[in-house]
């Protein structure tokens, strides 16, 4: 057994707690944790982003979804820990086989939203066995070297950026609250905070960030919780009187605060952890569960972000094609790690470029068809001609974020590879090309894009796509395409990709994703009509469309989105990459 | 006012009760109820088939739903009842309004499932008011010549039309019982205790259910609650001994029973109404909140009433071409009504036709934008010869229930009228045509049959489709084709009808419904794939199709959809028929 394992089970033994959670998650409910966090990491080797352990005193377990079941096996010592996919047993099951009556199940209240403790207390219940919320992670005191607080520089995002002055943002939060008769909100979420402040930093990697809580009032002020040396003058100034700048450790006391004062506190269930429910009952506060107002108004672009975001797409749209035409003069033979770095190196070249928004998926062959490959700095797959190659990147600007999948081939491609890409290629155009009236929900117009693929009994097991956020996540809802409800419907000026997808097991990967807007349509409907418009400027490999097999529409939408991928990129590329780009974009 | 009225809010006042609630309910829960409990229609005027009407000392309020407003307003005295839709406000809401702290606000409990019954609850915790369950109606108290309880033949269902033994479903019941660890199940909804018990009879117009209550036992017995002279000795012992008949008046004394020796009893909380709630709890009964088990079983059909359900669309096929016809010859002219009627004349030819599954849609012109519309015995429109006319009908036959609806045409039609037709007829088809993977829901297809409609602007304000019960109820649920979500994903052996539609209000209707059959798609896919196959055999109208609008997979379906409703019809029709229907069935 290993030594961490061993420590943990004796401290937890030494605590009377019989079995204990350790989720890949942090007190913020962020998609990316920083390293400190990582503490599923730290106890089982397991580095991939996402998952959970349970640790018991004879068994341990390790969960994880499907994409990770490999690499878990690889990197777990599976004497310590089974390693089970969430599909073949959820936590609540193995809760329920483990715990013996009236056992103690510890788990820590700041790594689980007031949603996932109401499921672990089900499951205890069941069990007949207690939950424990620990005042202390244990793992925090076993953990030697655990890495400090990021503390990154904080900045201001510009209003020529962002386009909605703080206050004004702050402003709609308060009416909101007055309206729902609540004094204050507590926001969670950093991503949320960081949109609502204009503010950014780089606290983890991909996403720009500030860790950090806020409360936000009735009365139309913000305490916002970070190290005050963090936050220049000029930040300070910006942001004005009605946002207090509060060192974290005043937080809890704040809370405190307001609750003795019987305010009534708004909580998002999905977002807030569950111990901060606690502190507000326990000093008689009242508790409002509701939506955390930041993520609905976020999910709605204004002109200048849109303005912006299209700005984005065109520096990666001429990365991208740099890209291509290197991967076609080029690629072949290139690692699928150095295919990565060559982009890189393109992407970098645009102004107000930061970092990639996730590591870019460069993939080829059998590799495409594992839904989130990245390559290893070595002993990456060589990119071959006779396989098809895929490409998943996405950039952060300080005008944007963006996020696109192209497929290309280097040789005539296969019968299958051409089916399967043009099934998949109509599937993206009914949805980019759909109308849909004013109210419809993304679940709706999911099964858009997979029509032609179950038409030969063929499918893609995620979502179509999901919400982009401005400089901000990659990953942001609402606005969704998948079966999940969102808490809005498509609404103008939302954000979300368009990626459908086939994955043939071992043997190759389909993917095409651009970033689409809703737009008002410009018809003369009944109800008011909504529809997409493109933002990815890139072109789609003609060589792995079949043609005949696209009607009238799908020839007139795709050849439209080629001619404008060529008026907008052209003045921006070279006399090669011109006459390279008019080759790619021209109908057959 | 209206003395009704005037003696209801007497009734109410000498009981301190300051609102009531009467909605178009009856204690089954059931679709369509018996005249004795339109306790609604008696107290308002209104004939329609729902509502709900909310009285309080000086206001009273009548809610319907859209469809039915006109008609509302047209029957109820307004100066009784102010007539709003449940989009404008729900019941919630006027609560609220009209209730003032700590008033009461009475209900009948045996008209609201546990579900109506937390959403009045909360609706009244809002008001400060308090939710008031009466022993006893107080309208059937004043009503004078009350209809007396619905006492129709009751009969057995041969094995050769359902298929299964009542015994196998019985033991199917106590098996999900047993391993749910409860006792016994409530059934509140007459159509699946006769689903379960293979009985049928016609307390209640176009639903040959016998209204009653039954226990199901984990140990395998049915308590059914009927008044038993109504079950005659061959009835008895087909039921055999596991099924024990019981007065309905000891009903209440066996739940009783049942509670006081603690057993777990599980209530449908969106069936069971919730006065039983708290018998059991007073009694010390354990309640178990869950799904009729009847509900998910009765959705898939077996073999033999595939058979059937077969043999039943064939009847109904040679009745409409008989039918549209006779339509074509001598229907313009005729009234709306004339044509229900002339239709109802060729479908009771049909072998072990019982009556209609609902009241025909017989619409022309305006009257087919009004998705309910039902022609009254006089004054109904004449069919012009300019108009669209549209007929939905259904029949209820002992080896099946059906649903057909189509719209026609009796000159050429104008443009407008063929690119709408094409539309839903194209959403008619991507969905009956759609193939899709083991376990996908049917609200994930709705907008398959919408897409086309939506390019143009246009959309229809109901669901795509419902399932449909064997020789039971015209609508029946799971499956549907709408944005709700079912209980079960869709699977083979289910019914479900595929009806998209088009209303110009004021102007014409067009709706174009088959019922499909779920069955295993024949294709080599990586998950198994499931597809439809249409039950209906009636020609669509091809004057109302834009041929080159259709994509060649269309014209092959709608090629092979005729090619089968001709070569299955065509044997049982006389040599004039059959010449119409080739010429109806032929490709243009």
């Amino acid at each position: 057994m290993s030594k961490k394992l061993e420590d943990l089970r004796k401290l937890l033994k030494s605590n009377m707690i019989d079995g204990f959670i350790v989720p890949h998650a942090d007190e913020y409910g962020e998609e990316i944790i920083a390293e400190r966090d990582r503490r599923l990491k730290w106890l089982t080797g397991f580095t991939g982003e996402g998952g959970l352990a349970l640790i018991f005193a004879d068994n341990a377990f390790l969960l994880v979804d499907g994409r990770f079941t490999t690499q878990a096996k690889q990197e777990v010592n599976s004497k310590d820990f089974t390693v089970l996919e969430y599909t073949h047993k959820t936590p609540g099951q193995i809760i329920c086989e483990e715990m013996k009556i009236a056992a103690r199940m510890g788990y820590d209240p700041k790594l689980h939203s007031i949603m996932g403790t109401t499921e672990l207390r089900k499951a205890c219940e069941k069990a007949g066995a207690f939950p424990l919320s620990v005042k202390h992670n244990p793992i925090d005191s076993l953990w030697e070297n655990r890495p400090a607080e990021p503390s990154s520089p904080v900045f201001l995002l510009e209003e020529k950026y962002c386009g909605t002055k703080a206050a004004d943002k702050i402003a709609l939060i308060a009416a909101a609250l007055k309206k729902a008769k609540e004094d204050a909100v507590v926001l969670f979420s950093p991503k949320r905070n960081c949109w609502l402040l204009n503010v950014r930093g780089s606290d983890v990697p991909f996403l720009p960030i500030v860790r950090s809580y806020a409360i936000a009032h009735a009365a139309g002020s913000v305490d916002w919780f970070i190290e005050p040396d963090r936050v220049g003058a000029d930040l300070r100034k910006a942001l004005g009187e009605n946002v207090r700048i509060l060192p974290p450790a005043i937080f809890v006391p704040e809370i405190e605060r307001l609750a003795k004062k019987r305010k009534n506190i708004r909580l998002d269930p999905k977002q807030s952890s569950s111990w901060l429910e606690n502190i507000i009952a326990i000093y008689g506060g009242k508790i409002s569960l509701g939506p955390d107002p930041c993520s609905n108004l976020k999910a709605i672009k204004n002109d200048t972000e849109i303005a912006c975001i299209k700005n984005a797409h065109l520096k990666d749209g001429i990365a991208l094609c740099k890209f291509l035409y290197w991967l076609e003069t080029e690629g072949v033979g290139k690692t699928e790690y150095e295919a990565a770095q060559k982009l890189e190196e393109f992407k970098s070249e645009g102004e107000l470029y930061q970092y990639p928004s996730f590591p870019s998926i460069s993939a080829t062959g059998e590799n495409a068809s594992l839904a989130h490959y990245t390559p290893a700095k070595t002993g990456s797959h060589k990119l071959k001609k006779d396989e098809l190659y895929m490409i998943d990147c996405g950039s952060q600007y300080f005008d944007g974020t963006t996020d696109v999948t192209r497929t290309v081939c280097f040789a005539p491609p296969s019968p299958e590879h051409i089916a399967r890409f043009t099934e998949v290629l109509k599937g993206h155009i009914a949805l980019a090309g759909a109308l849909f009236p004013k109210g419809t929900y993304g679940f709706e117009l999911d099964s858009l894009a997979r029509q032609f693929l179950w038409q030969t009994g063929h499918n893609y097991a995620h979502g179509t796509g999901h919400g982009v956020g401005f400089f901000l996540s990659v990953h942001e809802a609402p606005p969704t395409i998948s079966l999940g409800r969102d808490s809005l419907p498509l609404a103008e000026g939302m954000i979300v990709t368009d990626e459908p997808a086939y994955y043939k097991d071992g043997a190759f990967g389909i993917r095409l994703e651009n970033v689409l807007l809703v737009k008002k349509a410009d018809i003369a409907g009944e109800s008011e009509m909504l529809c997409f418009e493109p933002l990815t400027l890139v072109p789609f490999a003609k060589e792995l469309i079949d043609f005949s097999a696209l009607t009238q529409n799908e020839k007139k939408w795709l050849a439209a989105y080629h001619k404008r991928v060529h008026e907008t990129l052209a003045p921006h590329l070279s006399p090669t990459l011109k006459k390279w780009l008019k080759d790619k974009t021209e109908a057959p």
